[in-house]
């Protein structure tokens, strides 16, 4: 029996002698490095935080106590010792447990989370709330660098009650930004000489080896008997314990267990790197995510034109302004869910100033495995009500590269979304781009149905869907919606007495299907229409063929439903 | 002849000799005081920088280098100096310059700001792409507790390219958050040490007295010439050569030609301050705008629940959700625009761990004179696609305060948008509110024509229309859509057949009408709908009666539309 098998919850770990918390640290890494090895998901950063986190459940008294992962993702030791061992072996699946905290599963994790930089700013408000009740976050991995971590630290310095901070300090973020942490570092300095001053009242503690549990546990007892926030400063080694993961820690840090030969992010990549060949006003941006949205050949090709900002959307997208204004072509890539963070400075900053920045939304729609945080099913909504804006979404490779071509013609702000992963079908034939034009994919006068979809839905569902019931016989119209905004007005007045399927990858609340009853309202047609989305709640960590059967947007029931129709 | 009738534009504050500046300066502060005494507008700040911009004027070379205020609102000195003396007299009115920087009136302005802490991102992006111009930002008001500011911060710290960042330090931000300047500056002493170790090649200069021309040249000149970027502090007097502004700079931040007896904002502060004196629990919550939003006296009363973190949205909202996660009832109350900035925060920390957060925009729907920066009408939009939401607008004081203990018994995020000054009509009659449940104002099964309003349109202009209606014999229904999210279904099955009209404050894609087509739609109900709303792209600076009536939201616009129906 290993001493895992004796850990059914937190406070078992406090049972044990401080001896014996390296075996039970063993025993985590290798449940950890097997169960990410088949079901994909973070392993270098859960390496690295082993001894922090089972340190932490042998001084602390959770769930009394309250620890933020920040980020969220390196919480899998938390996980397992919380009751979660039989879960954890189906990590990221449907019937297992998220790679996320959640507080559905077990009391022990405190709020849903998976964007970075949020912790300090949930701790300022759970130490002002719990006054009794030790609150501990721990940071890493970049998350220094957004902005949210600094109002947060401004509140600490204002008063603020206390908090305990652990820097879990690798040396490394998700790219090779290791000027991001040591800059922070430097900070902490100065935190220190702040607090001599009293200004700051916040106490520094470090370094400390991230893995000695003599260093951790006597840290830690420091910070619970302070009665000061206090910084602590633990350097770690990411992938620590598993070879390969120590050796390529960068390559390591998500674990995927599907290796797909190509991807709507590289093809953007590819293409970008080819258009800022011949145009040497374009540039590239990226918060923190160079190789996910597949912009490593553009920096290394074109480094002078390429910017990487850290975990720093908000300001990405307004420092991308202030290169349109000097008359670049800014593109800021970046995932749907993290757009979210800079909403008001694509509305303020570039969309009420009707500036040439081009938005490539990755990883719009449904995200599978990682849950409700990092789905990409918002932004249609929230784009469209943002005056200038031109919102494409593409069918397949070709298309988005067309719609690239497309943006460098146009004079207002641009968003291009696209899905997670890659194009199932190859289209053959590729209309060009013009404003507001959708395109008819198959199109007979005579059929009664018309199957109106853009992007991951019109690549694979509307197109099976079709297939599907020609086999019986049916034939239906299908329309490639790949201009959310502006609309395409004659061809919805072209299609206006069939009976109209909107499908889209959003939630249900002013979407796609919002804008088409916008537009048949306001020039008074009546129209049969039928909305199949992604409703207003979508808690689902699951895979995308999941998902979509979940809310009837799988081929067959679409098949189905047109079929009655 | 005064100095300041020879001067057109820019270039000829740089025929003048250094010791004719103070004269210029006179002239101006005599040009500022009559027109904001006359017209509203931002006083005190303004006079705080008068020698500060002249003398930019008078060492830089605009518009080639390109001037950027932070916030935007000190930038009446630099219109006077190109070209827009004339227009200053009619400042902020619908025939007049904007109280804002606005690229359509000038070539000297970048780009149409009013929000905080952006200005140093758009340098970062203006200095990679316009090397051979000067990029200068001048910040103060609290604008660095905004997190963009730190990322920016970090930016250059990488290596954007040399910019000058002048340091207003009045002592004073909106509020009496002086923690907040003197945090800052304790900072730039972090940055001088910095650069001696060449870490991030910011170079300080300062303090200088922001109102002696011989300091202010001095240091402009340095800046200019030096390779790196620099930070010049600045020590200024708010409210300079105005004596009542003098003393009383928090009085004259703002000065506004009609003070009005009540508002939405006091009623909300009173109301929230009577319910904290029984619920303990309720925390309030803003965003360095305590006297805006009206909590003056909840600060006084209940100091220890009241939480004022600089102008810092995102974090406020994000700490709220950390008060909520420890079982308090945080009320943050936010300017509808400055809301924008909380998106991800209210979206990935509340709304999707479903935690009751009462979000009480204030200044929603339409904001006289000040533009389209601080427009609040994109509300209804962006938070309709969020999962859980109440999203609520009363019509009157007494319905205001009804939603609030109404928010006391939802276990689920609220929103309850309210505009900006006061309410017009006081209505006799106030159904008890209940979730998702409209009101009916005037009522007659005969009806042929309904008329679906919230909050203001509700308050002032439905009740009107319905008046002028009723002066030509015509009956309408009225109905009280105080629910936006979740919709009255009874209520909206029982006018079906009447043709309905639609208010709302809000952009036209996305909210309320949407809102009402959707469910129709989703329940295939055909019916006769019409929208009135603020368009999709309001760029207009007026007061709120002429933007209203720009829209045909006017009670006379409205009035007359049904009597055609």
């Amino acid at each position: 029996m290993s001493i895992l098998d004796k850990i059914s919850t937190s406070s078992d770990v406090k049972k044990l002698n401080i001896n014996q918390l390296p075996e039970l640290s063993s025993d985590i890494r290798e449940l950890i490095v097997r169960s990410v090895l088949q079901n994909g998901g973070h392993l270098s950063s859960n390496l690295g935080v082993v001894e922090l986190v089972v340190g932490l459940h042998y001084v602390f008294d959770f769930p009394k106590d309250k620890l933020i992962f920040d980020v969220g993702h390196q919480c899998y030791t938390h996980k397992i010792l919380t009751g979660r061992k039989q879960g954890f072996n189906r990590l990221r699946q449907s019937d297992g447990v998220s790679g996320f905290p959640k507080f559905q599963e077990s009391e022990f994790d405190i709020a849903n989370t998976g964007h970075a930089s949020t912790s300090l700013s949930v701790a300022c408000g759970l130490a002002r709330a719990l006054t009794d009740s030790q609150i501990i976050s721990i940071l890493g991995d970049g998350a220094m660098t957004g902005g949210l971590i600094c109002e947060a630290l401004n509140d600490i310095s204002f008063g603020s009650n206390k908090q305990i901070i652990i820097i879990n300090d690798n040396k490394m973020s998700i790219s090779e930004n290791e000027t991001y942490t040591s800059y922070f570092l430097s900070r902490l300095d100065n935190l220190t000489k702040y607090n001599s001053l009293n200004r700051i009242g916040v106490k520094y503690y470090g370094s400390i080896d991230g893995h000695n549990f003599e260093e951790i546990v006597k840290a830690l007892e420091f910070a619970k008997n302070s009665d000061q926030t206090v910084i602590i400063h633990a350097i770690t080694q990411k992938g620590r314990g598993y070879k390969p993961a120590e050796d390529d820690p960068v390559g390591y840090h998500g674990y995927s267990t599907s290796q797909s030969s190509n991807s709507f992010s590289n093809v953007f990549g590819q293409k970008l790197c080819k258009m800022a060949d011949e145009n040497k006003d374009i540039w590239a941006i990226t918060a923190a995510m160079k190789d996910g949205v597949g912009l490593n050949d553009f920096a290394q090709k074109h480094k002078d034109r390429f910017v990487d900002v850290g975990i720093a959307e908000a300001h990405a997208m307004t420092m991308a302004s202030g290169l349109a204004l000097g008359g670049k072509r800014p593109y800021f890539a970046v995932y749907s869910t993290f757009l979210q963070r800079s909403f008001d400075s694509l509305l303020h900053d570039i969309c009420l100033n009707n500036l040439p920045v081009t938005v490539c939304i990755d990883r719009a729609g449904i995200v599978s495995n990682d849950g409700e945080t990092h789905q990409g099913i918002y932004d249609v909504s929230f784009l469209r009500c943002m005056p200038n804006i031109c919102i494409m979404q593409p069918k397949d490779y070709v298309e988005l590269e067309n719609m690239l071509d497309f943006s460098l013609l146009c004079d207002c702000p641009v968003a291009i979304r696209y899905p997670k992963g890659e194009s199932k079908y190859d289209f053959l034939v590729h209309e060009p781009i013009q404003i507001g034009k959708f395109e008819k994919i198959c199109f007979d006068q005579n059929n009664k149905v018309t199957i109106l979809a853009g992007g991951a839905l019109m690549n694979e569902i509307a197109m099976t869907a079709c297939k599907l019931l020609a086999e019986k016989n049916i034939n239906v119209n299908v329309i490639n919606a790949r201009f959310v905004k502006p609309l395409d007005s004659e061809m919805l007045d072209e299609i206006k007495d069939t009976k109209i399927v909107v499908l889209e990858d959003n939630a249900s609340c002013g979407g796609l299907w919002s804008a088409v009853l916008e537009y048949y309202n306001k020039n008074n047609q009546n129209v049969a229409l039928f909305a199949k989305n992604l409703g207003d709640n979508t808690y689902i960590q699951a895979t995308t063929a999941e998902i979509l059967k979940e809310h009837g947007l799988d081929a067959q029931s679409i098949a189905t439903f047109v079929e009655k129709l």
